[in-house]
């Protein structure tokens, strides 16, 4: 799905952008500007002050999400500021009311200090069901999400993060049902060790994989490791990789190969060094790790990228409306690596007979986001919808 | 229009709440997903981060205003808090939506240090074309808004403020209409020095009245008048009024009393000692300052209220709907006295036979809206479209 840059221009110009704000109901009599808006809204207002809780069934407020950036980190594009990140933000937010009937309102944050920035989410979130922490850079977004945990009672999410690592999860889990492997047993290599890889790492874990080896700039993570920051120290102490060097020495024997990094940095002789069946997600955007025709000529039996011009994208669509429509519907106030597990494990299970070329559901099946919600709103045991 | 708390509750219940996202394009297929997010997103951001004025052509920006409360005065109900603010929000941008087509985002805000809040508001700016301050405390409104307007390149517009002072205006224009009197040479009587009272008489002067006497809780607002705040003092300063007393010296021989105070604090007697044809706007809801059939008995001549239940309601619903849509429409960075005198001008304009019982026009004439809009887009000479 090759789209040039006038096309995207025009699209996005034809109507001034992707969103806008609906009124449910049209102010068109006296009595309804008497009922929606003075005298009558006071007794709205009045009976929530008496009763906070009540700000859920007589507002919107339980059907709303914030998507929130600081422009850090904008798709491939980096620090490109809160104007630059706005049709991103539309762009999520069109998909979440069209996927999941979500209203998700964009927000752009002018302010990079975390502390900051952290205060100010804190100051937005009387509004909100929850919130999506979106394109902020790490290792800041560690620190900006765990913080905002702390101090909210609703649900906060970074997708970069979590949305990432569940739909690698997903993929996963039918690569391995396709090449016959187990969870516990394969090795898996993670290139990048930013928000995507670092947050991959810790849910692979969870699920039970149990050898893993994060690279990023400075080659393996390992407890040695030079110029690693804490989250990445975090990283390298639960991995504890045995092997040191570059990325070549990490995928020699690895059963799969995960890429949260930049385009063409893993070769085709580093494929052909991997275990049988080698499983390669090259998830960089818009350029993958390595291109997949090359992959498969160097015996790639399983491949994914995140375009859509390829099969089995991998894209994080495939989760966020789903999930926030599940902590939606649960009132939710929090969100945990069981339900994120159990969303991948549903996920998964969508595709009845993966193969190599599908181990992906169709993105608009209709089911996709209903056994997300669902998946989310069970906590202790996993149950899925279909 | 008596509104029951039942019938105010059932209605926001009805779809929990008024508002929420419309997509403009639903996202249906793999292409309109390139198109609208990744990979064809990317080409939108980039163009923004090399020229950030496309913002308002590429996202909807340019049709989107915030309302921002910090919910410290929320109608008469005073400081209830963040949450239970939301529903005047929500009706606020019910309105905008229903008059105007203005995409106006609710933001209530969990802050009420100014300074704080400031810097709150300052970082969101970045997503609006104009922000709407609503419902937020005297003095510290003034403060607030006075120094976003420095530090902002958007219009920032105080409603309880300005809305209020340019209704007021554009209802005392008629009602001078049809006492024959004239504006520099009537004396007015403004009682209740808050935000609606202080900007009313600042717009008043703009406008040309000469004799204006300000009465707030310690009495008559004169320039040794004790317990005063800095706006205050202002005010006290500008109007220089010869008086020292209480509401009922203030009023005696007054043609006009504009009151934004509390309920039934203008007594008959002090009704009918004020000038010939008495002009009474008795604005304090939901008990005017003195009840409209008393103000009657007692000699008043024009009587407007606050209220959709009595003749000549005052409702900011005339103003702030058009005068962001003409912000808009002209890309404007700021709002003039100028402006708001030519707006409330055409307002007044629009009703071609003023009577003491018909000083407004129906706030539902699809003229209002475009009126106020046309108004705001012209600097220098003001000129009505109607």
């Amino acid at each position: 799905m090759k789209i040039s840059k006038e096309e995207a221009l025009q699209y996005h110009r034809a109507k001034r952008g992707k969103i806008g704000i609906a009124a449910k109901t049209a102010i068109r009599t006296k009595r309804d500007l008497s009922l929606a808006y003075t005298p009558g809204v006071a007794f709205v207002s009045q009976a929530i002050a008496e009763n906070k809780k009540l700000d859920r069934e007589l507002t919107n407020k339980g059907n709303s999400v914030a998507i929130i950036t600081d422009g850090t980190a904008v798709l491939g594009l980096g620090n490109i500021g809160p104007e630059a990140a706005i049709p991103v933000m539309e762009g999520k937010s069109a998909i979440f009311k069209s996927f999941a009937n979500i209203d998700a309102y964009p927000i752009s944050i002018k302010e990079t200090d975390p502390k900051k920035l952290i205060a100010i989410i804190e100051a937005l979130a009387p509004n909100y069901a929850g919130i999506n922490l979106e394109d902020i850079s790490a290792p800041r977004c560690f620190e900006i999400e765990t913080e905002l945990r702390k101090r909210l009672d609703i649900p906060v999410f970074h997708d970069d993060q979590h949305g990432a690592a569940v739909v690698a999860l997903t993929a996963l889990m039918n690569a391995l049902r396709v090449t016959k492997k187990k969870a516990e047993e394969i090795q898996i290599v993670v290139n990048g060790a930013g928000a995507a890889g670092i947050a991959t790492t810790h849910l692979l874990l969870a699920y039970g994989v149990r050898h893993i080896t994060v690279v990023d700039k400075q080659g393996i993570l390992h407890q040695k490791a030079k110029g690693m920051h804490k989250y990445q120290v975090e990283v390298a102490k639960l991995t504890k990789p045995k092997r040191r060097g570059g990325l070549a020495e990490a995928v020699k024997g690895a059963d799969v190969f995960i890429g949260f990094s930049v385009g063409n940095v893993l070769t085709k002789a580093m494929v052909a060094s991997m275990a049988e069946k080698p499983i390669v997600f090259a998830l960089a955007n818009p350029t993958p790790e390595i291109d997949p025709a090359e992959a498969k000529k160097a015996g790639a039996y399983i491949i994914a990228t995140g375009r859509s011009d390829y099969p089995n994208q991998i894209n994080n669509a495939y989760v966020f409306p789903g999930l926030f429509r599940g902590l939606l519907e649960a009132g939710a106030s929090e969100i945990n690596s069981e339900s994120l597990i159990c969303a991948a494990i549903c996920l998964s299970g969508l595709v009845k007979h993966p193969t190599p070329l599908n181990i992906m559901p169709s993105l608009f099946d209709k089911r996709v986001v209903e056994t997300v919600a669902f998946s989310i709103q069970n906590s202790g045991v996993c149950v899925c919808k279909y």
